[in-house]
């Protein structure tokens, strides 16, 4: 057993952004797995909007990070060795592993993943978590229909960056909100939007009313806040609005801002419905058989944003709520 | 054709509660049918929450009342004479003819009612809007399931009283939430609600974490603001939140005050849904015999809260907004 595993453990419930102080970056050993567990090598740490969250005490949708514990991350990597019939050395697999170069993990947490089909950053993200979220949100809670007219906030991130070109496949109009022209470039231009927002040089609600001037009827929202206030005067009669995320909120410090201009609900009998990807775990095999067959025709392009260094943790997190990743963020290991 | 024909007409948009000022009191002559039309004398007239809203400028679910109309409202009486083929003198009906003593109206506007099997007022309250709302606002978007928890605020009014005598009827725990004692009395004796609230006096999050400890899968919200925020911090997974008003909003002079808590829909699962009563007009006649049968079986109750005088409308209006109306608010002229 040697050291050499490098982690950052959670030490303070942040306030507002996280700081490098908010965690321990030390090293630990390489553990020894046990029976039923498999020994990997981070290769790739999945950088979410959600971890922000998951470092708040109290009652959410999981358990919290607790202090003193790796932080919570989703993961790609490799079988260095096995103590499961499951899995031997050398498959590349994802799980939820952690801020760490190494882990001994239960077998049944980690899925095999094929690294010829696609490239491994690709299972964490359009393959992954957040492309599975784009798929049953948009598709089971926001129920577009061939016509439609489809938002999506966050639009060139993750999970925005999905949605937008599920909406296309599916016959709807899809319209971006991001921040900044570069962003905005590239879902109409690389991803086949029709339309695209951008938040910091447009003012949303009148951007919105030209782009769609009969109204929204399904609002894929990921950032919360004024985008989410401005999207909700301009909804058609019955739209409905996925809750996904409010990306905006989740370093205040100050009460959540909460959707001012909601009765815009009743005036257009529309809902409002939050959703998380883990109800449909029985389902992923689905979404990434749809998804990896659109991706093999061309029809679902994605991009990643690959930060260089396990070391680089805390302030590449950090990018995910100025703004300054483009595309699903990762450390690569 | 005389005068005498006292009516309300709207000068001013209100400011905040609205002022008798805001309003031109003043005697017109009584019309004179035309062919297809109908006179009517107006016996009561309905005071409802929603007519705050109307009084605004600006798109919302119907046209805002325009300066120099007579203010519209919900109203009860009796037909002085006809020249359509559907209406005789002496039948009682119930229409929106507007604050104002007499009215010749289009005989499509009207809906004739059975003052022997129920009083007229009854027809503005249990048996007509407020009723209807509560009927498919409960049953169709609440969508309560028996067994389940249902809450109500303003649950000694004119749509949560019945909301929750229906929750009973349908084998769910009702709980009210009302100001005063008195209110909260009323809906548990009177009404056989299961517990209610009074938010004046309680803590309305810790007073529900105790009635309703496993939580809260229906909540029909007819008031918005603080409750709606406290509510939201005690529903269950897959809780429907229905939209039906926000009576706590509706004189604000700042801008309404959004749910801060909704992002307890995405840790939840649910949903938060408008509703307006119109647009199961098609199918108003199975609420009002549902309703009708179980007033006569003595399982739906309704009190109603009857003011003498047309002239005290402006008044009279404000006791909704204030919380003085005990039960669905009237006019008697």
């Amino acid at each position: 057993m040697s050291t050499g595993n490098r982690q950052f453990t959670l030490v303070a419930r942040p306030q507002g952004m996280v700081k490098r102080s908010d965690f321990a970056f030390a090293e630990a050993a390489v553990p020894e797995p046990k029976d039923g567990e498999v020994l990997v090598k981070t290769r790739y740490i999945s950088l979410d909007p959600a971890m922000r969250g998951w470092m708040n005490e109290g009652k959410s949708y999981i358990r919290p990070v607790a202090l003193g514990e790796v932080m919570r991350a989703g993961t790609a990597g490799e079988v260095l060795s096995s103590r499961s019939p499951a899995f031997t050395a050398g498959d590349q697999v994802v799980g939820t592993w952690g801020v760490q170069d190494y882990a001994a993990v239960a077998a049944e947490s980690l899925s095999k993943v094929d690294a010829k089909l696609a490239p491994l950053p690709k299972y964490l993200g359009v393959l992954g978590m957040p492309g599975l979220t784009a798929y049953f949100g948009l598709l089971e809670v926001g129920l577009p229909k061939a016509g439609e007219v489809v938002v999506v906030s966050g639009a060139s991130g993750a999970v925005g960056q999905v949605v937008g070109q599920i909406a296309k496949l599916k016959g709807c109009t899809a319209i971006g909100i991001a921040g900044g022209a570069d962003k905005c470039e590239y879902v109409v231009k690389e991803l086949g939007f029709d339309a695209c927002i951008d938040y910091k040089a447009q003012d949303v609600k009148k951007a919105l009313r030209e782009a769609a001037p009969k109204g929204v009827d399904v609002y894929f929202d990921n950032v919360g806040g004024d985008i989410l206030d401005a999207v909700l005067t301009q909804i058609r009669m019955k739209a409905r609005i996925v809750i996904c995320g409010a990306i905006s909120q989740y370093n205040n410090t100050t009460p959540v801002k909460g959707p001012s201009n909601y009765m815009s609900l009743l005036v257009n009998r529309a809902r409002m419905e939050g959703m998380v990807v883990f109800d449909w775990a029985p389902r992923y095999g689905e979404g990434i058989q749809a998804m990896a067959g659109w991706m093999a025709e061309g029809k679902l392009k994605s991009r990643e944003d690959i930060v260089e260094g396990l070391e680089t943790f805390p302030e590449t997190l950090n990018k995910l709520f100025s703004g300054e990743n483009f595309g699903k963020l990762l450390i690569k290991v």
